[in-house]
Order: structure tokens, then C-alpha cells, then sequence
């Protein structure tokens, strides 16, 4: 397998975009990122969108976005791993490059969810839960959160506090990001007392519906030497699991299987460990979410997540900064999007070009993206080269 | 890259399957593949399906698909390209073997269409096309697919007898397959007399809605030799283009950029030539779409394609037989799993086990699977090993 580096980088400025369309948002992230690589063409792409036919009545993706990107004919994919659709798409556009079957490929994700047609947003994400044995009951996603909060808040006595600061930190970080839906800072007393969703999770504890797309270019790591303008990064890790779809069929509601595997995975591939990762972007798509899964990804002992943000461990300043972008909390949570954003965020941060939000002596960093209820996952490990 | 081979293939019979569900119909396909490849384990596997979102309010199929096949927390990618999804999950198969991240791949295609929720199959079908340009101004697939077919009966002189003959060729052939939707022999003077759908296209020139799904188990071809129960098969060519979404945009309805394309790729990494193809399945989603298809692959000249089919040459024995399977015609089309259908029936051919519809002496044969009016196309081409 060839080494794969990232050249490249892009992505809109997220938000309720109602004057562009799903095309309009990706083309726009796309030449975003081929202007950074400051390459002449792409010689294959993959796209990662979770929901298009719900969300807009469009799937074929592959055809739509290499058409409207003007690329040709090139080959083109579109994959989908539910809010894990992005972290798919550079994963096979890694596997590409690896395989030596092209050399620069374009990876990006979209999602545009505001103007949704049909049953609405919940049901178009509701279709990431297993339908015939969640979803027809009547839960919705906040309700399986807030099933794995209360679980982790009984187990390792958790608080409602700490559940907050999460919010709070990835509001601070957000509030530094230019690109953010919303750039605002909060506070822990206005999470807890906005409008409630699902005991214990109220809104300003979930990632919102946003219009977003992220593009990344890659190629191979001998040929980034010659052509990258900027300094490439390499991809020294990555990894992929699943675990079961529905909630109700795990052993245990405080860990994120899947996590844990793609993890394992893409830190025996790069060869390092948790302690050696400067600084993560991770899937917190509720509050409880990112506190498992800084725990699941061996940043923190199992039940010692929600103490190291109150600790401020995971600020921008802290031992391990998580979500230094603002996370899908406050930047937004184009699901197929979220992926390759987290890359893209990374990506600045190892350059140094993180501006506000930039953590010192960056050298590795991590991305962790996730399906439904935690059924799937992706890791990617990168280092400066 | 490492060279891969096909070593097991397996389908469930295709119908109107209402007492299963998708994740029965994919399962039950599976088993069949990995029993007939006599493994033990799985890697990784890849499912291509186009839009169970639409058709049963489920996303999310690469941990749905892994959790019920009970493989446990292996990676797992869906792949859509419309109904060219199962022809690419079959390419990211290959990939993953072929760059050695994986050594035994499951690939799959599956689509449960009948039982369709929402604003019903058309309308889940439709997004495949430019639903802002295309499908809001009311054109449906039968539409597109009757354009093409009036510009190729204008300029070829290609007549409403020759489409018919494509139906009737194909129903002949499925009629002998027994895992086909419907196995039963049609006429010339049925299919012209046959509900109007969208001029000249009657109901029997447009393949059905089927619930079904089919696999294939891939592995290195040195692995093959050693541990494959039947003779393996080696995939030599892979294939895949795009091509603008929406007709309009097309300087020529009568040729399909994408097919041609993606078999000029296909071919010349095979290093192989139209003439050296034995069989072929290709996607006949209506009548002319195999007429034109046919000429788009090198086997006919342009215009040709549809005396081809009058003169019985694309018979099954015929100099070069298209569609031994029955198609998409009389076979079924359950969108997703099409492409993986199509290497089945290669592969059966290829190891001699295609009984009644055997074609002597089948040593090298081709897939040719397509997305939405041609938007995209997957080509595989297999040899006996």
C-alpha cells in the first residue's frame, strides 16, 4: 500500500442556506479544496451524504456533484454510513490512493437539511436507528442519548453540570471559528435551562440541523512532497467498525463498541497510542456523546469523561483539547458532512493555520465519526509530515 | 495491487417478497455466498443499495447488514450510484482486496421495493434523475428511457419490432432461471400490445419492481488457488465513469458516455478486446437501454444494435449472448442488487454451472451495470482462472 497524504482542504460557511442547494454547497466546498491542493484535475471522488432522497429527493450523487463539478467522466462514489458518511468517504478515497488505482482523489461529504420535503428532519435521521424495532416504537434519536446519559450518569455518577460544559467548551471553541452555523458562546445555566428534548437533554445539549459541505484532496505521500503547496499531512491511521444498530441489543449503553474497534484499528495502523494524539475531533452529536467517547477512545479511564471537561481537560488550552473547530455542537451538523469536516479542521490545526483556535506544537491528530447510535464508526489518525 | 478473485456467489429467489423484510432478502443471500465459498469469516463488506430511505425508512445499512449477517463489528460501507450501486459495491470490494486492507470482502446489493412507504416507487425511483431539472417538470424514468428510444428509431431506423425482441430474447432465457422474478416466455406481438407507458415503450419493454438481493465473496487470487471449493474467478477489469445526471445536457441521446467510458477502462486494464467477451450481462432497464448498451460496449456499431438483437446474435446461441440471466427484464430489477446479480450469473456461466442456460465454452465474460438515464456505469470483466 502507498502512503496517503491530504493536500488539500475546503469547506462553506454552514448555516440555513436557503439560497443554495445541495450542488451549490458542494461544488463551492470542493473548489475550496482544490484551489488549497492547487491541483489541475481529480481522477476519482467520493462523496459521503447520509439522507439526500429523504432530505431532497435526490440520491445519485455520484453522477449529480461530478457533473456539476465539471470533472468529466471520472469514476465517482457516493457512500453512506448514516452521520458516519463522511469519515467513509475519505476512508475510501485513503483505500484508493493505498491501492495505487488513482492519485489524486477528491473525498468530501454534504447535507442540506433545512429544506426538507416529505416527513421532516427527525424522520429522515430517525432512518439511522433500526426502524422496525426503534423507530416504529415511537424513539428518536434525542431519546437514545439521553438513554446512554442516564445509563452513564447512574453508572459513573455523571452530571447534569458536566453534560453542560461540554456544550459550553465546544461554544467557546465555535465562537473562534469563522465558518461555524452558530459562533456564539453559552453558558452552562442556559443549556440546563433551555427547552428540554429528552430527559436529561435539553436542546443546547444537541447538534442542529444544518446546510454544510467539507472537501478534502489526497494523493499519494511521495507525490505531496512535489506538488503540495502547503504542508501535507499524512494519514497514518484508519479504521472502520460496526456494532449493533439498535440500542436495545447492546451489552452495555456507556460505551460506544464500534469506537472502540475502529479506534483500536487505526492506532494499531498509525503505531501510536491515546497519549501520543494532540488534539481530536470527535462526534458530538449530544452532549453525552463526546464524554463516552473521549473515555472510548482512551483519552480518559471509562467514567472519567464528564470530570475532565469540568476540568477543562478538553479546552483549547487543556492536555487534550477535543472539538477545537466547535464540534458538531456549535459549527453545525450537516450529517454526511460532519466527517470530512473534522479532517479539514485537523488538517488547519497540523499546519498551523488554526488561527484563534490553534493549539500549540500540533503534531497528530484524530477524527471520530459516528452512525446513528453509535452503530458505526471511523477513526482516522494524521500527522504532520 | 493484488490480483482478486470471485470465490462464492449467492441469491435469493426474486419476487414480490412480502413476508421478508430487507434485511431477511440480504442475509439470506449472503449465507448463500459465503456458504458457496466455504469461509469461515469475513473482513470487511461493502453493500451497494440506492434508496432504502425512500422505499422502507431505513438508512444506515452497513451496520443494519453486519448486525444481522452477525459478522460482528467488521467494517462496513454502503455504496449508491443508483441502480449502479451493486456494480460498485462489487469495484470497492475489489479495491479493499486489491490494496491488501483486506483479505475475504463480502459485496452485496439488495433492494426491498414492493412494500414501499411514502410517495410510492416512482417517486423513490425518480430521484435518481436531476429532480431539480428533470423529475419537478414531470418526467418519470419510462420518459427518459422513451427519448433515447425515439432518437435511436429516428437516426438507426431501429424499429418498435427490434425493442420488442430484446424482451423476448430475455423472458426465453429467464424462463430458465429459476431464482428469476419471472420466468415466464412472452411474445413479440404481447410486449407491442402491452399497456402504453411512456411512447414507444410498453409495460413488457420496462423491467419490474422486485424485492430481492444477491453477493459474492472476493478474495487475493493466490488465496483463491488454495482455499476456493469451486473454480475461482478473477476479476481482470474494473470500470467506472460518469456522465452528466440529466439528459438534457447531452450533445447525444443515443450513446451512453458513461458505458462507454467505463468499459474503455474496464477493457484496457483487462487487456482485453470486445471480441475476446464471451457473455455479458448488461442493464437492461428497458428495452433500447440494452440496444444501445450493446453498441456502446464495442460488440455492435453504432445503429446496430437492435438488428443484432432481430438476427439473434445476442441469443443465448447466439455469437454473443447478452442477458443469459434473463436481465433486468425477466430476472427482476431490485435496483441495488442488480450489479451484484450480474457477476452471479458471470461466475455461473463462467464455472460451467449455468445449466439450461449454459453458454459452451464461457471463458471471459462482462458485467455492465448503470445508474439512473446512464449518469454513471460500472463495467467488470471476469476470466475463468
Amino acid at each position: 500500500m502507498r502512503d496517503v497524504a491530504i493536500i488539500g482542504v475546503g469547506m462553506n460557511k454552514w448555516g440555513e442556506l436557503w439560497q443554495k442547494s445541495l450542488r451549490d454547497i458542494f461544488v463551492e466546498s470542493a473548489l475550496l479544496a482544490i484551489q488549497d491542493a492547487g491541483v489541475d484535475r481529480i481522477d476519482s471522488m467520493y462523496v459521503g451524504c447520509m439522507t439526500s432522497g429523504l432530505f431532497i429527493g435526490q440520491e445519485h450523487l455520484s453522477s449529480l456533484l461530478a457533473d456539476y463539478l465539471g470533472v468529466g467522466s471520472i469514476p465517482s462514489v457516493r457512500v453512506e454510513s448514516a452521520c458516519a458518511s463522511g469519515g467513509l468517504a475519505v476512508r475510501m478515497g485513503f483505500m484508493d490512493v493505498a491501492s495505487g488505482m488513482s492519485d489524486i482523489v477528491l473525498v468530501g461529504g454534504v447535507e442540506k437539511m433545512t429544506d426538507v420535503s416529505g416527513d421532516g428532519a427527525t424522520y429522515a435521521l430517525s432512518t439511522a436507528a433500526d426502524q422496525e424495532y426503534e423507530v416504529y416504537h415511537g424513539i428518536t434519536f434525542p431519546g437514545l442519548y439521553a438513554l446512554m446519559a442516564r445509563n452513564h450518569m447512574d453508572r459513573y455518577g455523571t452530571t447534569r453540570e458536566q453534560l453542560a460544559q461540554v456544550a459550553v467548551k465546544n461554544h467557546e471553541n465555535g465562537s473562534k471559528n469563522p465558518l461555524a452555523q452558530f459562533p456564539h458562546k453559552i453558558t452552562a445555566e442556559q443549556v440546563i435551562n433551555s427547552i428540554m428534548v429528552a430527559d436529561p437533554l435539553t436542546i443546547l445539549d444537541c447538534s442542529p440541523i444544518t446546510d454544510g459541505a467539507a472537501c478534502a484532496v489526497l494523493c499519494p505521500a511521495t507525490m505531496a512532497e512535489k506538488i503540495s503547496k502547503k504542508p501535507p499531512v499524512k494519514i497514518i491511521g484508519t479504521g472502520n467498525a460496526t456494532d449493533t444498530i439498535a440500542l436495545h441489543s447492546r451489552s452495555d449503553l456507556t460505551t460506544l463498541n464500534a469506537t472502540v474497534k475502529a479506534a483500536e484499528r487505526a492506532y494499531q495502523m498509525a503505531g501510536v497510542k491515546p497519549d501520543d494524539i494532540d488534539l481530536a475531533e470527535v462526534h458530538d452529536c449530544f452532549t453525552i456523546a463526546e464524554i463516552i467517547i473521549t473515555e472510548d477512545l482512551g483519552f480518559f479511564k471509562k467514567g472519567e469523561g464528564g470530570k475532565a471537561v469540568e476540568r477543562g481537560l478538553t479546552a483549547l488550552e487543556g492536555q487534550k483539547p477535543i472539538n477545537t473547530s466547535g464540534g458538531l455542537k456549535s459549527k453545525g451538523h450537516p450529517v454526511g458532512a460532519t466527517g470530512v469536516a473534522q479532517v479539514v479542521e485537523v488538517v488547519h490545526q497540523l499546519r498551523g493555520e488554526a488561527e484563534k483556535r490553534q493549539v500549540k506544537d500540533a503534531k497528530i491528530g484524530l477524527t471520530q465519526n459516528m452512525g446513528g447510535s453509535g452503530g458505526s464508526a471511523v477513526v482516522h489518525i494524521m500527522q504532520k509530515m
